[in-house]
């Protein structure tokens, strides 16, 4: 197939990088498996993305991919900081958690020249990003490497502007997918398409490889976006509940229950939209919130809370990301999810 | 194939039914092609649906479907339809419509007591139903008949809801589809699913045949759909620019264009969110207002403004109904509509 040619995979199967959830080790395990290996670089230092590297390096030589987040990060905007920390008092104080304890940390860094240096110095074959594509420069930087470039379209507009650019593969982010919505060129939920209506939109639009996310449950899913003309899938709910993601405990429940059936999108946890499972957090403050701070500095607020809640065993004020298709999430190894999704390809 | 057994047609194709823009003309020529034609009743009076059937049965004797709204008619409240009003006057004054001129006329009327009469005079092999089912016994009159009985879900719990009360065939209309959104249990849009998601998860949750809509736009869709487990597919906006459609030409213009790229769930025209695509109505008063009428009751004030706007060549008060995906409304035949999508089904 193309696109596992193009990646130097044996399966077109991506395992879609999950900042918070995952590390080296669900990279390790889906890319031995014959799939390509994410790992989620938004929230690690350079030295521990250097680790990680050498970890999966060590574990094994087939390709895996690197992903980095491109936003600009916001001027801070105490006055609206404000506003969201107040909105929070009730749940802040419910916990104990003490106001004055609470920091004003970003949580999520953008790829930036300390990022372009390390992937001058480790050569990962694959860089995938989310939110775009790195400014030119930068972006130039990675491509010299060698590395193939991939990046999420939720809109034609967007696919095209990412070929335009020089994306190597373009990733096409159904509405149906968890976690944070990729969109960049505009912000309107309501431009957001069902992968049904987005897929074959944007093969027709780009002339380089799409790979379908979200949703992607199972061998039947893969047959589908194949029939839709998609080069390939990328599945990241399917993953969370294997043994080497890291996923807490209470979102490996919330995954397996009913409560999985309802997802949406919120901003209350960073300040972009993302697709999670409906808690407390979200029905009593959102699911989209105008008093949550921009990406990402409404972690500093939201963080505190969840950690508190999860202390005490409850998973209301989690980031419980899902897509709206949890029922692939199985509790196997990965290497039986990559096996399972790997019967919807052409024998 | 089972549903097109079930169903007495030659293809698992069914033509939605689309109130406002097509009526036994695109029926006829649908069913004549193999499909399921479909006559959307909502706006017909009981003389002019047994009109309908008549020119149906004097062109074909293929199956067809006989499609009713059965939403509850809601209480008329004069203060928020004062409020809509004061919201639309300015509109109103921009096209010269005097307030005094406009009606409380609903739109669309459920199904009731006069439109099982007629189904049990007139017999129609297929009556499918909007917005859940009509009320048990109303239902048993139109099951006593023979008929095969269909209706949407866009959630897990709405199909198991149409199967326990005797559906025949669950429609699952992802939120790619155009018009109206047929969810009845829940009204919160965040839990409406796209099609990728939908279909695999009522495949699971029912044994009844389940119809794939939303985005279906060619033989590639229609593959990926049955992929997916459904029995069938379901295609609307794929139908709109066909002559055989009533769709106005600047309906027709809006599909044909790249504006079609843009569409949003509304409530203006109605009170029920639909999609359509964006105009300066949406952008203007919504997409989505609070302070639209309950369904059917806002079409009385936004009715006039969309024809005022018409005659002046303007297609940006009009309700341009169109799903995710338009890139399937091609300028030709109804029939030459079907063999495209059947091109997609097994040889």
């Amino acid at each position: 197939m193309k696109l596992a040619e193009t990646l130097g995979i044996e399966l077109p199967i991506v395992q879609a990088p999950m900042a918070g959830v995952q590390a080296s080790r669900l990279a390790i395990a889906v890319s031995r498996a014959g799939g390509l290996g994410s790992l989620p670089c938004a929230m690690l230092s350079p030295e521990a993305i250097a680790d990680e590297i050498g970890a999966i390096r060590a574990a094994t030589d087939r390709p895996f991919n690197l992903n980095f987040f491109c936003h600009v990060m916001p001027r801070p905007d105490a006055d609206r900081d404000a506003r969201w920390r107040e909105s929070l008092a009730a749940a802040h104080a419910e916990f104990g958690i003490d106001p004055a304890t609470i920091g004003t940390g970003a949580g999520r860094n953008p790829f930036d020249e300390a990022a372009a240096e390390l992937v001058e110095a480790l050569r990962p074959p694959v860089v995938s990003f989310h939110f775009g594509l790195p400014e030119p420069a930068l972006l130039a930087r990675v491509k010299a490497t060698g590395a193939i470039v991939m990046s999420s379209a939720t809109t034609v507009a967007e696919a095209r502007w990412l070929e335009s650019r020089g994306a190597d593969v373009v990733i096409a982010q159904g509405l149906e997918a968890g976690g944070h919505r990729g969109h960049f060129l505009s912000h309107d939920l309501g431009e957001q398409l069902g992968l049904f209506a987005l897929v074959p939109q944007l093969v027709a639009a780009v002339r380089i490889p799409v790979v379908a996310a979200g949703g992607i449950a199972d061998a039947a899913c893969v047959r589908a976006a194949l029939a839709l003309g998609a080069s390939g899938v990328q599945a990241g709910t399917a993953f969370l509940r294997t043994p080497e993601a890291d996923t807490s405990a209470l979102h490996r429940a919330a995954l397996a229950g009913d409560e999985a059936r309802h997802t949406a999108l919120t901003n209350l946890f960073t300040g972009r939209p993302a697709r999670g499972i409906v808690n407390r957090f979200l029905r009593e403050h959102g699911p989209m919130s105008p008093l949550a701070p921009e990406f990402p500095l409404a972690t500093a607020a939201s963080g505190p809370l969840r950690a508190a809640a999860e202390k005490q065993g409850s998973a209301e004020f989690s980031a419980l990301w899902s897509g709206q298709n949890a029922s692939g999430a199985r509790p196997v190894p990965a290497a039986e999810i990559v096996r399972g999704l790997a019967a919807g390809l052409p024998g």
